[in-house]
């Protein structure tokens, strides 16, 4: 099924304790998008670049299958640039610059084509463009996805908070799901944010994995424990890309349908830090994944034995 | 088969958001102890107390068959005592009151009658008296089992590594791990320790579950998501207490049956932190638990679909 991602496409330079990217390809559009690529085959791509984003980055995401005619290319604009410092441990970073260019900006216009799209990921944006989106689709689609930060609960929560109401799947990390609720307490959290609008949310804990809520359960994807996290840069918008892409294909919006979106998703992470940027998530292939979703059974499999 | 746990037995005074405890049994061996024999009947406690420890306290050990004849009352003297506020979020506490008394001089003698046990659980102490302990037996138990903490890596970190040579099983958090190894990587954390002594490594994380090395293999047993922690004290010992209690109860030290015990360790810890010190472990029955074991088993579950 057709699924539309609106997220940024922008450059990173990445410095880890391995080494220094250079300017290379990021976003959360980049990564969701080539995420989700590995699942459908029917993607639309919403940005904004300036005219110093390369034609072959342009061209690969053609070559997968994302269709990038919502990609607006701003005349005489540079492209968003992110340069960013990873410490030691690799969970704490340091932005060293950021320039928004283009993306201040940002006021999508949703193609024609793309206005029935069937599955909707709305990336990390203002909450006010996530609901211009919203706003601009003819049919609602059958599943809305959507990713925030801490960032707008400071400083557009009455926004966001109208955006919510109109969002089946809220993403969010451990810290941002206890600031939107008040509650410490992650069961109660789930609880107050589904008042909120989402029927499902999803709590995204890094190294300590995921939590999905929905339908009154619960389900855990654990992190697989990696021998070396070489740039975290983009996991959390490859575990989006992957999960909505999983879905889009899969046809079935069912919390057993969600939980294995879910490991997918966890799978495509455990990738995307194993290199720079996409560079790992554009090489994989079926068999990688498969061998990767069953580390993520093995990880989590017991026998019971009761009396 | 018998169970030989050393570690505190003490009181302790707890303040949360949920209310005070007052003056309540606690300590590490105690934990351990009422843990274990939810599932072993031969369990054999080591400890120190004063003379103003209850008699209904002890005995309410006879009644759970923990043998009590290794803990050791010292004329006039007090018990172990500790006092702590917890903070709104749980996770964080601040010691108000240590009052090491009898502890001071903890030189475990071990009883004749248990000198042949067949598991054996080092609760957290000095090493020395770790290593004296396991000096103290006559037969190499099946099972060593040894708890510690940062502190010892500390103040103690070479004779730590000594007694670390001796055991097969052990139980740290993650932070540990890090200290003690030298690697962010948990994985390459466990391959250090390994090397160390412990064919096992536990690695508890708390609220994110925990991670069971061994073998080659890497299982990971995720923590249930509660509404509320009414009392975080113990859990972690509560947790021990229940891995070695169920591997000395199942007879199987198989990787498989550890995952299970794990799991069985973690459902205890669960009940645990649902009422004061001890309060929730001491009531829990045999149908409690299958039902704890079966929301582990669906947190985690989920069918694989691969092309």
């Amino acid at each position: 099924m057709s699924l539309l991602i609106v997220g940024t496409v922008a450059f990173d330079e990445l410095i880890t304790p391995f080494g220094e990217s250079g300017r290379i390809m990021g976003g959360s559009g980049t990564y969701a998008g080539i995420s989700a690529s590995n699942f459908s085959d029917d993607i639309r791509l919403v940005s904004i670049i300036g005219e110093d984003f390369p034609a072959e980055y342009l061209q690969h995401f053609k070559t997968r299958n994302i269709n990038t005619e919502g990609i607006k290319t701003v005349e005489g604009g540079k492209t968003f640039f992110w340069k960013g410092k990873y410490h030691n441990d690799m969970n704490s970073r340091d932005s060293l610059e950021t320039e928004l260019n283009v993306l201040a900006d940002f006021n999508p216009e949703i193609p024609a084509s793309y206005k029935n799209s069937e599955f909707l990921m709305l990336g990390n944006l203002t909450p006010a463009v996530q609901m211009s989106v919203l706003d601009q689709m003819e049919t609602r689609p059958k599943l809305v996805v959507l990713d925030t930060m801490n960032f707008w609960m400071d400083v557009a929560l009455d926004e966001l908070k109208e955006v919510l109401k109109r969002v089946d799947v809220l993403t969010i990390n451990d810290e941002e799901a206890r600031q939107l609720s008040g509650e410490y307490s992650l069961v109660k959290a789930a609880k107050k944010i589904a008042e909120m609008g989402p029927k499902y949310l999803i709590i995204k804990k890094g190294e300590h994995g995921a939590l999905l809520f929905g339908e009154g359960e619960v389900f855990f994807a654990p992190a697989l424990p990696l021998e070396e996290v070489f740039d975290p840069t983009g996991a959390g918008d490859t575990f989006a890309g992957g999960f909505i892409g999983y879905l889009a294909q899969s046809r079935d919006i069912s919390f057993a349908s969600m939980k294995r979106a879910v490991i997918f998703g966890s799978a495509l992470a455990s990738f995307c830090v194993e290199k720079f940027g996409v560079e790992r998530i554009v090489e994989i292939n079926k068999e990688d994944m498969a061998k990767r979703v069953e580390q993520f059974v093995n990880l989590v499999q017991f026998e019971v034995i009761l009396d």
